[in-house]
């Protein structure tokens, strides 16, 4: 098992970048800000850097703690820090939020220098294409010319898989986890109920919310329960709730299942904490992103540039990206001859088991991420 | 093949009960009527009637159209009628709108005599006990003593389930198709999020919203967007839809995924048809069923008083109530030492399957039914 060491207090910093940024779409964003966590040290030969990519809602809050006071740590502490699977002893890790975010880097939320006013829905279209870019430029600036690793789950898992497939010789090492090469049309279809649910809402103002201090709350919180539903899995849900019923003091019922209650509770939370147009930035750039789009789908053609020692992991119950969607890759992988490790955790964790604590799951990080040989890059 | 003989123009009738109804919760609906189709007819040994029971969606309207002009023909249109697996040569088939629906029977769109006014989120709450309760008093208004055949899929699938453990008498032949006994915390979740998208909807209006002479069609459309995904597999709709995009002219996108504009579709319509308060009551009589609920979850002898030939029939592709579900059904049956078929249909139709033209399903429905035996009842 994992140390139960933590890289402890950390403090998030602003990198600001001044030249424009052509985006995929054309777009030209006139600067930007990326808010950057880093924990450990980044060595002489500049090569112990690991690249955190998070997923739909994450942000550049990896690990640690930002006060004392904190109820939580980072969402991949239990990856991340002094002995755990991502030894802060041994590699430089570094953490944002992407372009389009709300934790704190350039997105809808911020002011558009062109007009003066918020961004909102005017923000251009993000692709992950333009993260891969953006995280780059972030290298180039702190002096990192190849990643030891680049890894991430899920969405985050497409910008890695993105990362070695069009920058070869930056990237040693790339984990791709509970993700897939493209999405299927159920995956689209989870997306556009929980964009439907946020642009239904009345208090969506076509996306203009923010000019009349309001937000789509009500259908923001709807869109995170549809998702957070499709991150579990049907045995997992049974297991923590089952068909228990809890009282509750609101208006319409007298008793819910527990599993309303905790649905609700999370769909509450979140869209409280989150912005609105930046979760639609979000879903459609999970939406578009398909690695092979530009080789006619073939994926072999595809994954043919990779130069990087891969690791592919799936999770037996997340039927979000199921196991059979990682194992393209691996096929596709193989059959170019590149060096993959590729393992399927049996969980019942669903989609989110690559942000949990499974014993299996963290000794298998643990013992990839120890054959990383820095110097060797 | 089915031969392609419709029972032609229909007509629903009105069938009222004047005595008070008791229901499962001890509250008394003070008479109330059922909108009622028949097609075929009863023969002189009363003998040969075949009892419908819809699921959550679902109406009277089963079979045949209305008039010359519609479209489209009842809802199970390729399983009834003349020389089709529910063959209206031979059998009487009664279909009806349950209690609390919104096509014609007594439901929250009705004026509550007590109040004077519509009972709207008032009208009582309904279980599947109800619906085969009042069933009853219906075959009883039309002399038949016991059902040749009771069958429904989903939620139907529920109802001839209650009716075989509980009037094992009445029921010579019951099926059961895609169904469960008893909903997962998953299904219950599906649910809760449609639910909480018609009760997050600014129209919703506590459930009044026909005094107001509104209605919330926004969250009555998500609420039905995701209950149609759930119904689809993603096998078939990476079929039908693949990856595919398609212009649209609303307001904020200029081209939308195929499915998207699908789901789009469906929730519009629906949600221009169906009443939101209907839709609520129908997802809790959903969550609400637990076969074995009165024999502390034990299936075998809930199932124990069963007297009725059952037929039980899953589809691969159904991850809804998946086969494992059904195959729950099939082993208590079995153990009990009940007369069972069960068949397990192969098709990537989803839970829709049970009412989609496949072969081998109509195949199997149509030598299950024809070994139904009208002498023996």
């Amino acid at each position: 098992m994992q140390t139960a060491n933590s890289v402890g207090l950390v403090t998030p910093r602003i990198e600001r970048f001044e030249e424009p940024f052509v985006l995929a779409s054309g777009d030209v964003l006139p600067g930007y800000e990326l808010i950057v966590e880093t924990y450990g040290t980044l060595n002489n030969a500049g090569n112990n850097a690991v690249l955190i990519c998070h997923a739909l809602s994450g942000n550049h809050h990896a690990a640690g703690r930002h006060s004392a006071e904190d109820r939580k740590p980072g969402w991949w502490d239990n990856l991340i820090g002094p002995g755990k699977p991502i030894d802060t002893n041994r590699f430089f890790v570094v953490s944002l939020n992407n372009l389009g975010g709300c934790d704190g880097s350039t997105g809808p939320n911020n002011i558009n220098p062109a007009s003066g006013s918020q961004w909102g829905p005017d923000f251009p279209e993000v692709v992950v294409e333009d993260w891969v870019n953006s995280q780059r430029a972030l290298a180039n600036r702190l002096g990192i010319t190849r990643w030891a690793v680049v890894i991430g789950g899920s969405l985050g898992g497409m910008q890695a898989l993105h990362w070695a497939v069009h920058y070869p010789d930056e990237v040693a090492n790339c984990a791709v986890l509970a993700a897939a090469p493209r999405l299927t049309a159920q995956n689209i279809a989870f997306n556009e109920i929980a964009r439907h649910a946020i642009t239904s809402d009345p208090e969506w103002f076509d996306g203009y919310y923010g000019r009349q201090k309001k937000a789509p709350v009500r259908g923001l919180a709807l869109a995170r329960m549809v998702g957070h539903l499709t991150y579990m899995s049907a045995e997992g849900m049974t297991d923590k709730f089952g068909r228990e019923r809890r009282h509750v003091d609101e208006n319409h019922d007298d008793q819910v299942f527990e599993v309303e209650s905790y649905l609700r509770h999370q769909g509450a939370q979140f869209s409280t904490r989150f912005d609105a147009n930046t979760y639609l930035l979000m879903t459609r750039a999970l939406d578009n992103f398909d690695i092979a789009a530009d080789t006619d789908g073939d994926l072999c053609s595809a994954l043919a540039p990779i130069r990087a020692r891969m690791l592919i992991v799936s999770f037996s119950s997340d039927w979000r990206f199921s196991p059979s969607r990682s194992r393209e890759m691996v096929d596709a992988l193989i059959n170019t001859g590149k060096t993959v490790s590729y393992a399927e955790i049996e969980t019942d964790g669903g989609h989110d088991a690559f942000l949990l604590n499974d014993t299996q799951y963290l000794e298998l990080m643990r013992a990839w991420l120890n054959r990383v040989q820095l110097d060797a890059l």
